[in-house]
């Protein structure tokens, strides 16, 4: 391993529970610890002693936009295109809506069986009310970038499985589209502060994303939504709220939406919410995408490696080549999700996902290689010994 | 006056600037003091302590419900009828999608030019998004009840106006509809906390409503939406995200509404701001809104009596009668964005919304009579000196 998978030491920046091992912020990440005083001073003094005047003292209306130009930074994505709010199947909604609005002579929207099902389901829902005809059509991962046909509107993928790690081709698939006169879509939720994205280059019309996973924003964190800055001017929002009016303060009776990326706003934005985000953003200065990506590999490298040699019950599901995986290793294991429960039980806190995939995230600001040796230790315990096979483990109805 | 405007002593449960009179609250509450160390606990302990185990450990799956049968509770609708999440515009959007497809072959959306802008803006979008032909209609808010045509799907009306505070009648404007054979929705941004209503016994088919106003629920707070039970069942969302899905963690490959309410839910619920809320809502326990009601109606009287008696500048812009007001007063002035700006830099806090109008929000649970006098002797201060005319206080581009 050529990449010192400690050479970015952050952990001092999160304020994590003493002696866990936290493999899951690819769900939900650990709190950054300037948030508390931070989010502490916005609900007393900026709530509670600017009251209404908060929205004009303490920035709160320009937020949106200040975020989104914080995670453009991290996404490739130039400065003015990126807002945020809602959350993100409600952006899936408008970036879909938007798509199908510039190919109104085409009825396919493109996804792959790897996709996270909200973005599915928001699909769907928006087909059947506009009552139009369109189709929803899911094909395997592998297969997209061959079965993008000119009945093909939108290609809306998830560059990262949420299950499996696996990891699409941004250029590639984008090209693919583009040749196919298909509109482009990246839902950016497994990507966002877990793997180098250049959005600019790509040349995708539309890409989203949440806040709650690698960015460390928070549970229920807003979401982002960039729009391709030539394009912006010509989309009619379907979701057309107050504030992404060119005037929400002259409450014209008319909507006219505003001339930038603005008009993907939709209502008041969560500025408590929006703050925590805002300081939790701040673990990312001075960081190189490409480090944090070289060191995640390594991470994922080792943690393969460690698993492999020493817990032969489990299969991999992720993609052993690491170009081809996000910043999370799965591996299928028929009672997985008991041994999920007995890792969590002994502080290692990873996730599961129906049927059988045990899921680890590996986030190198407060991840190390000690941490994945030991986590592989405990793991192995458990599954040497059967610790699994504990009643207490057994699969309850609401998995999370 | 029969009603001890001084019967409803709460103002201790609020932290509120020392010296600032406070009549905004029905565009932001102001801060209840039980917020900051919960949120705080909910940061370190839930969030930070917790990580994604907060899920199920900390209720964070069901607060939008909990939440949303706390509010219930002060505007008439039964348990289960009401669920939290997005933002008022959102929840508007979904209401009238679903009021839509209740009625195919009505076309018209009608509404009155009293209504928050936003409202009409996201009508406008969906219409023109479904592109079926449906038509917006805007007519004068005293004219609604009559003109309800048998073209009419849905009538959708804010119950009080951000304006002038003039109120509708819930049940008889409800009842026009029904006898037209259209949908109800009513808006409740200005009610919830400000009126008492009831839902249940106006037999309308949705509500939708803001928690940032009189539910003190801090910036950007979430909506909330109302579907009369026996609808629910067969509403179809357009907006059809995981968190509506029957069940969410089977990750189902297509989209299965929940049997309830929780159907109207979407995406990943903003925990920390629904958690400022919730804890929030604790300073109506045990509060009857008759006798909100009643101390609001005092407060506004007052105030109408003394600006009368002593800012003949002025004029009324509200309803004369108190049963035809919300919980604010508005008066007109020609210099009314001078005049505010100047109250509001001697600690007296309303606000201004254009061409004219002065607006005063009254909130019994941290406003007394006291405070009413006050206020307006600084405002008669301010008129009968010209305090107002000073070009610190001229109008600039942003007017919130």
């Amino acid at each position: 391993m050529k990449t010192d998978v400690n050479s970015l030491p952050r952990k001092h920046l999160f304020d994590l529970p003493e002696g866990m091992i936290y493999l899951d912020g690819n769900s939900l990440g650990p709190l950054p610890r300037a948030v508390k005083d931070h989010l502490g001073a916005v609900v007393t003094d900026q709530w509670g002693g600017h009251l209404i005047k908060g929205w004009n003292l303490d920035g709160w209306m320009e937020q949106p936009m200040r975020v989104g130009n914080a995670i453009a930074g991290l996404i490739g994505a130039p400065e003015g295109s990126v807002v945020m709010g809602d959350t993100l199947s409600i952006k899936v909604y408008q970036a879909l809506s938007a798509a199908l609005e510039m190919r109104p002579e085409r009825k396919v929207i493109l996804s792959d069986s790897g996709n996270f099902p909200s973005d599915l389901y928001m699909a769907e829902g928006l087909i059947r009310h506009l009552g139009q005809g369109h189709e929803l059509r899911v094909v395997a991962p592998e297969e997209v970038a061959s079965v993008i046909g000119e009945d093909v509107a939108v290609v809306m993928i998830t560059q990262v499985d949420y299950r499996t790690g696996r990891m699409h081709d941004m250029a590639g698939i984008t090209e693919a589209a583009h040749a196919a006169g298909a509109v482009m879509l990246w839902d950016l939720a497994h990507s966002a502060g877990a793997v180098p994205v250049d959005l600019a280059a790509s040349g995708c019309e539309f890409a989203v994303g949440c806040t709650y996973k690698y960015l460390n924003g928070g549970p229920g964190a807003p979401a982002f939504i960039y729009v391709r800055p030539d394009l912006v001017g010509g989309i009619r929002p379907a979701l057309s709220g107050w504030l992404g009016h060119d005037a929400p303060f002259a409450f014209e009776p008319s909507y006219r939406p505003a001339g930038d990326i603005e008009r993907m706003r939709v209502g008041t934005p969560p500025v408590l919410q929006m703050s925590a985000l805002e300081v939790a953003l701040g673990v990312w200065n001075g960081i190189d995408m490409e480090d944090v990506r070289a060191a995640s590999v390594a991470l994922c490298e080792l943690f393969i490696a460690e698993v492999e040699a020493r817990c032969p019950q489990l299969t991999l599901a992720s993609p052993r080549e690491a170009a081809m995986r996000g910043s999370q290793v799965s591996f299928r294991f028929e009672n997985g999700y008991a041994a999920m429960q007995a890792l969590i039980a002994r502080d290692v806190i990873g996730d599961f996902r129906a049927p059988d995939v045990m899921r680890f995230g590996f986030t190198p600001l407060y991840v190390d290689e000690a941490d994945v040796r030991r986590a592989v230790s405990i793991l192995a315990d458990i599954l040497d010994n059967r610790l699994w096979d504990d009643p207490a483990y057994r699969r309850t109805a609401r998995v999370t």
